[in-house]
């Protein structure tokens, strides 16, 4: 447990939260900010900073529950699709540093907006980072 | 196998793929109009639509897969975070229905911008969502 995580916290029962579903591992609560209804967090109870901290085993719980959380949400929302959505340091968007799966329900015209642009990159670009990035598998 | 599923091809052999990883069940491989620099897939080489329809086995796998990759894309790349990510139906911004995660490096001043609106809503409306989904548990 770190001290001063809101997630840690909120694992030992010192912050209240709307849980949807707990384990030995793992804790799943609705968000409290949400982007839109049903919006739900999926953590492992230990605190992990990000997803290259976390044990295999705690890993499958999780996505596990992040499967069994979403069919749910799903037949409670009647939303049309869902996202989950995970980040890894502030500069991805994490702002709190206990690992966190989002489960983000989707809508028409729900005004969210997780597009990119699309880069065009040759080919023999893509084969340097293949190499690059299979050295250090 | 799906007919007319490109990552079905791929899986196949029939269209080439800058391969990262491939096991028995899972393959990974760079986007090729990626997002930014290191951008990835992994995918199971069954074809399942959603996260939903993946068998739990399989789902371990592949998020094994996405940390062990990660963790290759931080060294080579020397991101400075990222992004796993995974759309669900049409309207979540899928557009190829054999259900994969994105791994997307993050970088300063990339432009990507993968953040919502924080709403407000009372505890009793995220309680009556609570019961709801847990419904479907």
């Amino acid at each position: 447990m770190e001290e001063d995580c809101i997630f840690c916290k909120i694992t030992e029962g010192k912050i209240l939260a709307t849980k949807l579903f707990e384990s030995e591992k793992v804790l799943c609560f609705m968000d409290v900010f949400p982007a839109s209804t049903g919006h739900c967090l999926v953590i492992p109870k230990k605190h992990h900073e990000t997803i290259l901290n976390v044990p295999q085993e705690e890993l499958c719980e999780i996505i596990k529950t992040v499967q069994k959380t979403a069919a749910a949400i799903e037949k409670a929302t009647k939303c049309d699709g869902f996202n989950v959505f995970q980040s890894n340091h502030e500069i991805a968007g994490q702002a709190i540093k206990h690992v966190h799966f989002h489960i983000i329900p989707r809508y028409k015209n729900d005004r969210l907006n997780f597009k990119w642009e699309p880069n065009k990159i040759e080919l023999k670009e893509l084969e340097e980072w293949q190499k690059k990035i299979k050295n250090h598998f």
